[in-house]
């Protein structure tokens, strides 16, 4: 009696194994006004219904790389282990660049084209593993005559493949060498005599938000505290385009609508704002390698 | 035996459990460009996988409380008892402003800064009760050093573990007094004499028709019927910006295309529209409270 | 006690059945700055928290049910059997245009108001059975004072109905005739001596290429290899307002940054692309019927 309660129990299990965490995360510079998402949905739910399929941005600028690399270091740390990610920002789909799955030291998945994507997160979540797709097996059925969308034909394929256990990890094709990834160059944050030295890798768009690539430990090096005054100063191609005075704050309500401050954002790095307003817009600053920024305490 | 099957049907009641109503609702002014949303979601779903997430909408105006709280109220009513709300539009994050769950009279909990976003559901739907979040408990792990993101950090992790069973209502934080949620003032729709006056709460965007704040029951005491015609006045800071007479309709295809009509949109207010125009672009209407509208049967 | 297992299998199945396809799958000309798509999902919702819904697009342009249509066909067919989609582009709201729910060949089924939605996936996905919604038992309990949002009332109500088997597609209404569906009409491409004519139904926006109605099987006709030139010549209005000379390629990458190629599009339509630029916008091409192209090999 005993066996068949633990064989009904197992039984059971077995049927309401579906309620495991089966999570695929889309990003993609497709943009959400066509099919383009949808279609690679429709493909992940065909592996199987019970996958439950979210989003990361689908408004990635097209062919932006760089910022698809960004948004991913943002947000894979705050999804579990076993996450796979579908990150689609894809200039050289048909050309030799590589489709590739890496496993981070933290348990996600991403499923992506080796072209840069994966520069952040390689760096901050760390490679435990990472495979080439073999098109041969993990490519959806009927798809041969199609060439220009990977994102639906492996990617998802073979993204809701994994998620929903149909395949393992290492049935996605061989082993590459982990330095081998491709990466992106860009210049890291150094503290030089009282001055650190940083870039800005992306925009915070929404509110117009100068985000920098300083983090915490660094800046604490500069002993401020909130309330103090900061020196703040922004090149374009080495250029001055911005020089002004504002305190380090750990609110924005701390200084008057319209008022620069600087604080620690959401990933814990130094950034730059107006309360209630666009620092970006006003002072005119983007992002990208070519822009650097110069903090020090007054 | 009979009992070893009625034990049966609960054990795997239990493990099926996961089946149930385990819903969170978004909704911020984040926009869909960057990766905070999808913090928001990583972080729900890593205090439960079986959590079932949905948006409300993220292109709340920057800052827009008012829209925050207009939207909520439009959507609400239309979720099942038991479904949580996260609405994070928070220019006052980590200044004094409450983090609050509020619980409606009709079984729908919203998570969300206490700032004039709760305005209108507390008074359509009725205020069951509403505590506040008590932070030393209800805030995500190792998150203290972060304190511009409470969306990610405090909201949707509250949200998540109300959604999914970890805690209940009463573990929130200490109830506070219903009568001291805080309420943005506007002015109410009345019958003066034949005439109706209203606001303009809200544009229905994507169409440009004008929804006002004059609900059908107080509209019906004009009996008017479909085909009658209305006199319509709308104001700016007291000021008249139109004037036109329009038939109350039941149907767009009641009037040519480009014609003015008047109806009850799907929230049964009083709306004006052109025929597959934009009503509010073709006569520069806009929202907020120093937009007036006065309504007469001719 | 064999008897027994059976039957205990049986009652955990049926627990566990939540765990089948009971997927809805939206679109619309709603945008996602209000609350109208929350309102549909959550109605959807109400009627069984266990469905799965997904979106295709939101943003398809107001009133545009050629691109409605259009998106359709391009998404439907990734989608598996039993899939249930709600299509809103509804400027006839309240006029006498029919709600229907059409079945295709493929076992997808499509519920939207008759108004030319669905011209292309009747054509391509062939259509099984299309019935007429019996609004008197198919639309939501005390919406009956709301005559604008059949799109929440009735649409989004019966497909969730449908998916979560409260009923079966019998029981949403008569059959119709299938002959007498609503089809928008166009012209289809043809192989006219060596030049084959056909239209730009759509436009791949995000990146600016220019999508024909030009099937693969009919481009070979050709005779064109992977780098042959084409003579490609487009039309608007019978006027001719572009003539390029381009290769036929397999992937963008053949050709420099910024020049022009004609590749197969994902659903195997000829197309026109700039590497990394938008054909569209550099040459002022649209979409319609009164776009025309001619393609030619060299």
């Amino acid at each position: 009696m005993q066996r068949f309660f633990l064989f009904v129990i197992l039984v059971v299990a077995g049927l309401c194994a579906s309620a495991q965490n089966k999570v695929v995360v889309f990003q993609s510079d497709f943009g959400l006004k066509d099919g383009a998402v949808s279609e690679m949905k429709g493909v992940a739910i065909g592996v199987s219904p019970d996958l439950k399929l979210f989003d990361l941005t689908h408004e990635i600028p097209a062919y932006n790389i760089w910022e698809a690399a960004y948004r991913l270091r943002q947000t894979v740390p705050y999804w579990p282990a076993g996450t796979v990610f579908v990150s689609v920002v894809d200039p050289g789909v048909g050309t030799e660049r590589k489709s590739v799955v890496l496993k981070t030291r933290t348990g996600q998945l991403i499923v992506t084209p080796d072209n840069g994507t994966l520069t952040l997160v390689a760096e901050t979540l760390g490679i435990d593993a990472i495979r080439e797709i073999d098109e041969a097996v993990n490519r959806r059925k009927d798809s041969q005559k199609s060439y220009t969308f990977h994102g639906r034909d492996v990617y998802a394929y073979t993204a809701a493949r994994l998620a929903a256990g149909v395949i393992g990890f290492e049935q996605v094709g061989p082993l590459l060498p982990r330095q081998e990834v491709v990466s992106i160059p860009y210049q890291k944050a150094v503290l030089e005599g009282k001055v650190i030295k940083g870039t800005i890798p992306v925009l915070d768009i929404q509110y117009g938000n100068v985000w920098t690539n300083i983090p915490d430990d660094l800046f604490h090096q500069l002993h401020a505290n909130a309330g103090d005054q900061l020196s703040v100063k922004i090149f374009h191609n080495g250029k001055q385009v911005y020089q002004g005075t504002m305190p380090y704050s750990t609110t924005f309500g701390a200084v008057a609508i319209g008022k620069p401050l600087a604080y620690l954002n959401s990933l814990l790095q130094v950034s730059f704002a107006l309360n209630q307003g666009s620092f970006a817009a006003v002072n005119k600053i983007s992002s990208g390698n070519e822009w650097a920024v110069e903090v020090e305490k007054k």
